[in-house]
């Protein structure tokens, strides 16, 4: 295939917008060709919708069609600052970027194969002929490397979707490959914020440099937007400000993500916005594989954990099945293995706070292209999270639409819990009578 | 006991039928014996439910009572082609039959333990005397091997309910004993087609031939109605027609079960159907182990997806915790193990849909009794899934009540998504600006 | 710090009780030292709610605010007569001691931490000021070894909570480091009965004495308030009484809990009582890691077992990657055991129940510190049970708020399913024609 027939391609304006049929290559009108030949998609930020650590995708029109353009490839990707791989995703990231339209617009998707395996993308959750669902060998054939080809429809619905491929699922899923798809009402929308991520696992084996698409459970890094803590951005809010949060999830697990300061209302699902006498408060909300889940709630001043309550999912990368040290004393041992590692630490007899201390100092080194089981500094000392967790940070000062990390609140709003003694036989403790 | 005697308690017409108490062996009217002693259950298709791959139980009426008989016992079951097992059930299948009633009926069920320990069963989310509810050493006696005991009870609730053992339970659920127990409304019902299944998981280590109960996590297969794609059976309806498919769960995972092309509500339990009020808009719905969830919609013309959306379980039987070739070339290493073993091919550096490709062709074989990965051919070619997967097929032109497969769509309505060019650099993808 | 110092705090009243801020030692009024000096909290039975195998922490009103004083600590904790570890939790018991308050009250819990590493409490599911949210690092400086931090915050809301630590989270979670905390609404409650239990999960290796924290999946104790069945104790009420039971989770899984008996309501989470038009009914609810359900019922008398619906879950410890005994005849080798083991049983050849006998009538012999993988005697034998397992046992004839075990049933209210044959071959059985 030529150049000038590629780029006629993208921009095959009045001849690609037709609504009954997308017309095969030999169907497009040569006068089309060099009128869009050197129009490409504008790159102004789109999105109404702030996705975390990510982007909308530009759209241009086209004979009253919205295009956007996948490409999915293989790339490098950092989880956080000492751990990158190569990944799979769309546009150079993953997630891919975000794709937002609004309800009545007819879009036009291109989407380009660059693995060296077929892929199909499904529209999670849309409403569509059953011809577009991307369901490889099912409902099209698979996209073959090298080529492209067009998913056109009308969006008769509005909500938060997702789309990811339907070939060769497992893999392509755990390498990376998903996105948001987040069609706006008509009327407008009701938010002052409007933040989206995507829960998923990554196995990043220690030392290594590609995901395991054969692992089912142990996943090395649990993400939000494949990001982990403390490099997942934060979610910036003015008090006051309605804030609603789209998560997705497309892991290997149905996790229970958590947000503090507030009774959160869940609004809708991948299955459209509920009716108002459904919604339903909660602080916890289980997002299941393939689920997605919009909660809202009014902004309150402070610095608010959000994450999986699942407590290894908000840890590094860690071992599963080595041996149990709480509660041993290994100064007998540290000894005599210093002679021959000089510089050796016994760990973990009370607990594994230390760990952080002693990796933040560098005092312990993992292996290479590994992130510590623990990590972040706020305002008052460690945080010792990770993967799945980051905050909501809610000032009086932010701007409207201002979504820069306004840094940590040296002196949050009211008070701080403060120690009242040092002395640990303080108070007289109530133990129960029979115990 | 004699087998004059075993015929008797079969039919043992008005002495069982008392409402107060099922008489015990010495009460029965030995008037009673001779008149029902040849008059086997009727072998008719009963059910208004089509239990996917399943069946329902014939019964026959006694004095007023509906009397089923389930018999426990250990055979031979096949989740697809090319790989079976000796499993437990009810009456030589897996699940067993589906026990239909209505509302209001008075039912009587033998159970007959054939296997070679104790079990009992529990009737799970039915409202019935304490004593009928099946929990072996708390609510009554096992049912020793060879022994046949009789529950008794009025149904006051209508719904979507389940039946498994309450003894070793552990053990016979992973075995493969469970069913459905669905009990219509007394006015009838509101849904053209009404299918049924139920989730599970078997731990059939490749080359084995029985299911390991002591599995918690790592299943071989993950089943609809203990099949596996391809093997399982469509779900076939008319365009317009309101569908109800009720989905359980005795596995040992929280499965997200999602289905294409429409927004499904989920409209009950087995808690009982939801006022209407309440019925919630989805695309994928958690069906918890030990539930069940009703869901409806009205059909779209199509070949919808309907699956787990954890993409392990819509694979074959696969090692979590083999090493990971994506991205490794193994062109040299191909060539020396050739040497020794004459057509090893090296696969999985760029994805894993290779396999599907070799293991139909035949260029790749796994061992004996176990299924390939990636399994099904569709329209378009390879579906490159297995284990929780089927399509929903509907078309304009199925007669009420067909069940029967139609095929595959052929050209689908609407149009199908086309490839538009076959040069890997496509249009001007977009790329985020600080990446 | 001086005694005098020390005993000055815990009463600090007035000093202490100013809504605006809680002072600093050097702001507390000499005055108030000597006044409050001999006065430790009442030890008196409170709480409305009955924590299973737990109980409610007293409180002193301090200048109209209620103070209460939880200790981080390690002691030994009995899982079920065989089982011990040394865990951590609060005054002595894990889950810690219950706290009850009403709504509008202000609190002041003070919390001492006599760990050996840093702590917190987090106050899951409150709404408070940011800087009483307990995140380690983020919200608060850690409370280090020997020190106490006081909370104090107004109680806005009324509903279901939990307290936990939120630094080195997972680890002292997994060590037992948990509690409830209930806010009754300000008018009254409208249940008879209102039980409280946190699912927890313990990875305690058999023949060992402390849980391994780096356990992410294959724990060996399931536990209810950090007991197992047959340890866990009934849950009694009288006939037509309202029943509440609030389960709240922090363990590792989402798991579905299944009461038999009645179709029970879900009336609220640790979002807050939920509108009556929002009341779900269900036989099984999945309560999330992070997630607190309340459930309500009316009672019908019985013996109903409530139990997570995972089977596993409802084991004692067990190996899951054992060589899978099923169908396997033994015989041979158990002989040629035995020659050089005396008393060797080869069991499991046709199913699992034998364990118990074998374990029960002292046959069989585990590793030290190590529960049978089933337990518990009932009216009518064994169980099998064991982890998440207990009984709602209802009875008539149960005086008002007596919780005490009233025994089993001997004979359960209407009829037990009962024995009606003993040959292996009675009845008729309907197999389905084409299987």
């Amino acid at each position: 295939m030529s150049l000038s027939r590629r780029k006629l391609l993208i921009g095959a304006g009045a001849g690609l917008a037709g609504a009954a049929a997308l017309p095969a290559l030999a169907q497009t009108a040569p006068a089309a060709r060099t009128a869009t030949e050197s129009a490409p998609p504008a790159r102004r930020a789109h999105g109404k919708v702030r996705t975390l650590n990510g982007w909308s995708l530009p759209h241009r029109m086209n004979g009253g069609v919205k295009e956007f353009h996948l490409v999915a490839e293989e790339f490098e990707h950092e989880f956080a600052p000492g751990s990158k791989a190569v990944v799979w995703g769309y546009n150079g990231s993953t997630p891919g970027p975000t794709i937002e339209a609004v309800q009545g617009d007819r879009v036009r998707i291109y989407v380009t194969n660059r693995l060296k395996e077929a892929t199909t993308i499904h529209w999670h959750g849309l409403i569509l002929p059953s011809g577009m669902d991307g369901v490889g060998g099912l409902s099209q054939p698979q996209i073959q490397p090298g080529e492209t080809f067009a998913y056109e429809f009308d969006l008769v619905q509005h909500g938060t979707h997702m789309y990811h491929p339907h070939a060769d699922e497992m893999v392509q899923l755990a390498m990376g490959m998903m996105g948001l798809l987040i069609i706006h009402p008509r009327g407008g929308d009701h938010v002052d914020r409007d933040y989206a991520l995507l829960l998923h696992n990554f196995a990043l084996h220690p030392g290594t440099y590609r995901p395991d698409p054969s692992v089912m459970q142990d996943f090395d890094l649990w993400t939000f937007n494949s990001k982990v803590f403390p490099a997942i951005e934060p979610m910036v809010a003015r008090t006051g400000e309605r804030v609603r949060i789209r998560v997705g999830n497309l892991s290997m697990w149905n996790h229970p993500i958590h947000l503090h300061g507030v009774q959160f209302e869940v609004t809708g699902s991948d299955g459209g916005r509920w009716p108002k006498a459904q919604w339903r408060r909660e602080v916890t909300e289980i997002i299941g594989v393939g689920q997605m889940r919009d909660i809202e709630f009014t902004a309150v001043p402070g610095d608010w954990a959000f994450h999986c309550h699942m407590s290894h999912h908000t840890m590094g990368p860690m071992g599963h099945e080595i041996p149990n040290t709480q509660g041993v004393d290994q100064s007998g041992v540290e000894q005599k293995i210093r002679k021959m590692l000089p510089g050796y630490m016994a760990m973990g007899q009370h607990g594994m706070s230390e760990h952080q201390e002693h990796t933040d100092s560098g005092h312990m080194k993992g292996p290479e292209n590994t992130l510590a089981m623990m990590a972040g500094k706020g305002p008052f000392g460690n945080i010792e999270m990770g993967g799945m967790f980051t905050v909501v940070k809610v000032r009086d000062d932010i701007a409207p639409g201002d979504f820069s990390d306004p840094g940590w609140y040296a002196n949050p709003p009211g008070t701080v819990a403060r120690r009242v003694s040092n002395d640990p036989s303080f108070g007289a403790p109530v133990r129960r009578k029979n115990t």
